[in-house]
């Protein structure tokens, strides 16, 4: 039997047969059509994102940010933002992409009328990363800027960014960092990440009892730890239970 | 031997065969993961995509077009465009999608100090389309809204609306209107369209040339009508050629 799509291979067993040549025909079409759909969008993409007031890579570069219409100012908690560095931006795409921005400048909020947003507790870099995110949908993400965008795309509700975010740090989850990635979700409402740090944290329970952050909690946040011990009960109760069905069968 | 797709058709025929069961579930895992990639663009083109100032389907509801800082104004060639009606747009949207909005609106122009921009020869639906189109990509179009669309992307330069609009013009093109489409995107430089439809005419200059469109543009372009014979004949020749190949091989 000879298959037509390695064709350098050109004989195989029976138990080897994949499909008929008719659905093979099919699947071949299939996928042209998908990657034609693909070629389209990012056309439609490219054509639709809108120049980035900001070079995330190289913040100082004042680069030609058009018609801005507002400043988002990185500011810290005790800095009352004079002299702070800024970044340009265009209230139209501010309120598209974020419905918090969309409440603040819709109405007639000290926001609106001063046409400068404060950013508090985030650092310029991650205010440029942020903006740049919000015009293209993009960002280079470490550990550090996940974690510091995940907590702004919380903050204003920028769903995209969050989950793009929250994807990268559950890649990340191992035994060393699951207890305080945990603790960061619960935080920021992740779902998701709160999910799979609570799967290695409760499938390592014994060593994880025993880390630094783990004492910390228990006087900061005591009900998280609470919620790891009744997740880690209920789990075990579950595993118990369908290990047990099989020999016990009613 | 078993379909491993169409698992209904049990048996086929070693001659109906089509792959190897690994390239069978390589094809696979390809699909889904083309699947997942266009569901990921589909999600960062809504994310990006920024709200338009106006809707289409009902061009005089008056929409909730947020910090808009230009009016494109549709107005006749004799009008001097006092009440004409106008839509509400983005400068920095403009600017982003037409290179020529761009010059207009950077360098200080007329446009740039009024803050309205006068789009000649157009209808205000049409207007209406194309603004949408610049927010969103999207439009509806029949043979006249094609027409004036293309028209209009040639003008402002707005490549991925004209090569939307050629698109489906070129899916048109029939012998009646072969002659017309030709002369059409002759005038508009559009290249697809002029050669689909050039092919076309070639293909039926016994008919065409009793066309009265035929007549017309001997009188009011006969470059144009140069243009098809000369490409009828390098054609006639082509085939002629290519048909004593198999005949006359040296």
């Amino acid at each position: 039997m000879r298959c037509l799509s390695c064709r350098e291979e050109y004989e195989y067993e029976e138990a080897n047969a994949g499909t008929c040549k008719e659905c093979y025909e099919e699947a071949s079409e299939t996928e042209e059509e998908l990657k034609r759909e693909i070629d389209d969008l990012k056309s439609k993409l490219k054509f639709l994102t809108t120049r980035s007031p900001v070079d995330p890579h190289n913040p100082n570069n004042s680069s030609s940010s058009l018609f801005t219409d507002v400043l988002l100012v990185a500011s810290d908690e005790d800095d009352c933002g004079d002299g702070a560095p800024s970044v340009p931006a265009h209230k139209a795409v501010l309120v598209s992409r974020s419905p918090v921005f969309r409440a603040m400048l819709k109405n007639e909020m000290e926001e609106s009328r001063s046409g400068t947003i404060r950013i508090s507790d985030v650092s310029y870099e991650v205010l440029c990363s942020f903006v740049h995110y919000l015009y293209t949908a993009e960002v280079t993400l470490d550990e550090q800027m996940a974690c510091e965008l995940l907590a702004l795309a919380e903050k204003y509700q920028v769903k995209h960014l969050k989950a793009y975010c929250e994807k990268f740090m559950k890649s990340k989850v191992d035994v060393e960092n699951a207890l305080i990635t945990f603790a960061f979700a619960s935080q920021h409402n992740a779902e998701h990440l709160l999910e799979a740090s609570l799967l290695v944290v409760t499938d390592n329970m014994d060593k994880l009892t025993k880390q630094d952050v783990y004492k910390e909690l228990i006087d900061k946040d005591p009900r998280l730890i609470v919620g790891i011990y009744e997740a880690y009960l209920a789990k075990k109760d579950n595993t118990a239970s369908s290990c047990s069905l099989p020999q016990n069968p009613s």
